[in-house]
């Protein structure tokens, strides 16, 4: 993890898992709210950089998925950010509509105490 | 992906990985920022939520690592959020020195633009 590299390097060399994927969080650009978790491959990563419309690798689907191409709750990406082993990425977007496909507008809507009770309520 | 029941439940039931691993996406709970991308498994979970001292599974050492453990960059756990599919947890904290390894507030300290050229600043 800790490759000198990876961490100073000005060039993207994202460090894709045994499945070609890197994760990828999806950041309110103006608000700050985590809004999901999801994953990318190398054609899902160019593509968002290149379009700015963010596109992620669907695990179940096994095919690119173009956020909001079918219910429009698109995702411009404003900023993106690598980490420093390259193995996640930070996407500050811009979020039309709800990002969770539940319909919350993030898919962090459940709060967990500490014996794992959930609570729903909205992100702060 | 789309499970109901772990969309819908009240009780913590993580969709731990191959690796029996969760994503764990680490905030500033003052600030927004986002400061890394981790992993737990169930231990790490049970231990972060019981103690409020965030830690994480290291898969590169194989062993838990409660955060600032030696380096004294502790991570106090204010909230734990899980997602729609119970296998992404945010985790809202309160970061005492760098949370990255590289000495870095955050992990995410480069920039990435369209061509995948890097460039360092702070988080905003």
């Amino acid at each position: 993890m800790a490759d000198a590299a990876a961490e100073t390097t000005l060039t993207l060399t994202p460090a894709f898992n045994a499945d070609g994927l890197i994760a990828a969080i999806a950041q309110d650009a103006a608000s700050g709210e985590v809004l999901m978790l999801a994953w990318m491959n190398a054609e899902a990563l160019k593509l968002t950089l290149e379009t700015g419309r963010v596109t992620y690798w669907s695990r179940s689907r096994r095919a690119l998925w173009t956020k909001g191409e079918t219910s429009g709750h698109t995702q411009r990406l404003i900023e993106a950010r690598i980490d420093c082993d390259q193995d996640a990425i930070l996407l500050r977007i811009e979020q039309t509509g709800a990002a969770c496909h539940t319909g919350a507008r993030s898919c962090f809507y459940r709060t967990v105490a500490a014996d794992g009770a959930l609570t729903r309520e909205d992100t702060p």
